[in-house]
């Protein structure tokens, strides 16, 4: 998508190295880095310089071509391989990317491993964009459905935290439906939670936004409800960090209560994501998700910056007072209108979502989440 | 309620000045103020050294003592009323603490009107925080039902923005049956919702509690659904700045969210009030009751306490984004369980409201807006 007029993928080879936008510093600066080394990929994945599950894969296949180089044996290519995956350990994606690396290079041999890796890292950022075009142009429709319905109107987006493409390699997944609907012409305003404690919405979402030049609106997370009330949202998008095979949706926090907003004024609720997403074990995610608990001091402090231009982290917490912080909820599938994923758009269930991906049959749901 | 373990109200008269709490200051530090003139205690409801239903009015009440003694004729002392009532013209409390002092000086004659004033004040002072008293007796009982249920464990009450005492004379609204409760020995947690944009759970609800030795917590606005999906949550209580004759409740923006989830997921939801709050015009909330749009520089901007300790405001919105600013939302009376008022707890239906307070029958409801 468009940097200053540029376009830019999260994730690209230049020369002999990786190259990354450093997302610690958007919004206040756009700065490039360039990694070098299996460790320094380590270090950006861990230090969340870049994030978002998609993103996350592409960047462990990338860094399994630096490891591929660094590494003159097989155990140094899968020590090297476990040093990534250990960044994260939740992310599934990372783990994903690490092993499609190592079998590759397995199948056709360790002395062919460096093209073979970089061919792969490729592959997999390629097939990350071309998933989120794709998920764009089935939810392109779902919006042109709604502008039809209220011709030279705007069509009003609701979304929360950022499943931007910022969040994977190009596109994301709740924005790939918008940045396409205003690449079609569709009038469209979307109106960006902040998304606290991490602000993920204020800082990544807008950011975005404003350097595709489309029109929207930063809102308090409380501000949701009131606005469907008034029919001031159309349509609410958002991305998924995980979803059951029954259509349950764990999602940034917060997102449940939007779900409850929308099904309570009649406003569709759609969940953006690639089928990567699916965990095809689980049926009952508010009982079989485990729900990440995050440092108290993102709900304590806030970074912004000041009058003179410098970045500065405050305390906004009341002192003596304890936070706590859960990084997720569940929005249960009753809630959600459908899911729009990169093979169509289907409803939140189980019978629906399984057709839609023939391998969820030979996955077995774990006995006591189902 | 206790500030440093020494009891203090909001406001209160010290020799010949009124002596407030300056909040502008809490949490980061707490600062006693004396008014000595009209024009300082205008200055300090402008600009939010006090805010809340209650304190506004029974500050505007002292404000008349002081208007009485710098006016010399009855044309004065109306000129000097008005400047009090326009500090915030959407503040219900204060013009009508204003005219309550009018109309009691005109009764007994502008001869005896500064002895009349202080005496009308310290009555609108004494009468809020008796009812706020009588708001916890009544909320007790609720919390003592649900303590019985669950013998020896702690009972979990969710809370948003501030209804405290901070934002009355004395004892609050929605924390008044918390701390009677914790007075009364009964084991309770609080979660308090940061209630963004303006912070007042993380700032002031976070600092009275922990000045009562109340047990709490601050959580993300985001959070309150999770935590009701997981059980973590056995009541809601939250405050109210206008009821509807029918139990539509216009609070803190947010509280509709909240109500929702507690519907959701079977947990009471209550609205504590004193019967001022009540609007015997209106019927319906959602269309009625306007809602007030703030400055976006309340979204774009947070303040709080660098690690050097100086107060400071940080922009945390991404530059070029445009930000807006709902203060309030609307619950309708199905999402609440019940209303605590200084007559007694009854459901938020027009009969029972009305049957608890006679005076609802003389006023007519705005047919348009009904």
């Amino acid at each position: 998508m468009l940097v200053s007029g540029t376009p830019y993928r999260t994730i690209w080879l230049h020369e002999e190295s990786v190259r990354i936008i450093d997302q610690r510093r958007l919004p206040w600066s756009f700065e490039v880095v360039d990694l070098h080394t299996v460790a320094e990929v380590a270090e950006a994945i861990r230090d969340m310089a870049v994030r978002g599950a998609g993103l996350i894969g592409a960047t462990a296949g990338y860094g399994m071509w630096l490891a591929a180089r660094e590494a003159s044996t097989p155990e140094e290519l899968r020590t090297l391989a476990e040093s990534l995956i250990c960044t994260r350990p939740t992310a599934v994606n990372l783990s994903w990317a690490v092993h499609r690396q190592l079998e590759a290079i397995q199948e056709t041999g360790f002395g062919d491993r460096v093209a073979n890796a970089r061919l792969t890292a490729e592959a997999i950022a390629d097939e990350d964009a071309a998933a989120c075009a794709a998920i764009g142009r089935h939810g392109l429709e779902i919006i042109r459905d709604i502008a039809s319905r209220k011709p030279g109107q705007v069509v009003n987006i609701l979304t929360h935290c950022n499943a931007g493409w910022l969040a994977f390699v190009d596109h994301g997944s709740a924005t790939a439906p918008i940045y396409a609907a205003h690449a079609a012409g569709i009038p469209i305003h979307v109106w960006v939670d902040e998304t606290r404690p991490r602000n993920q919405g204020a800082r990544l979402t807008a950011w975005e936004l404003a350097q595709q030049g489309v029109p929207h609106t930063v809102i308090a997370d409380n501000t949701g409800g009131h606005l469907m009330q008034h029919g001031q949202v159309d349509l609410v998008i958002t991305g998924a960090d995980r979803v059951t095979r029954s259509g349950d949706v764990a999602n940034k926090i917060g997102t449940y209560l939007k779900a409850l907003a929308a099904t309570d004024n009649g406003v569709p609720f759609y969940v953006a994501l690639p089928s990567s997403t699916f965990d095809w074990t689980l049926r009952n995610g508010v009982k079989g998700i485990p729900i990440e608990q995050r440092g108290a001091e993102e709900v304590a402090q806030m970074e912004g910056v000041t009058a003179s231009g410098s970045v500065e982290t405050v305390r906004i917490l009341s002192p003596g007072s304890p936070a706590a912080n859960y990084a997720f909820d569940v929005t249960p599938a009753r809630l959600v209108t459908g899911l729009i994923t990169e093979r169509g758009v289907c409803p939140a269930t189980e019978e629906a979502i399984c057709s839609l991906h023939p391998q969820a049959s030979s996955a077995i749901p774990s006995a006591h989440l189902s």
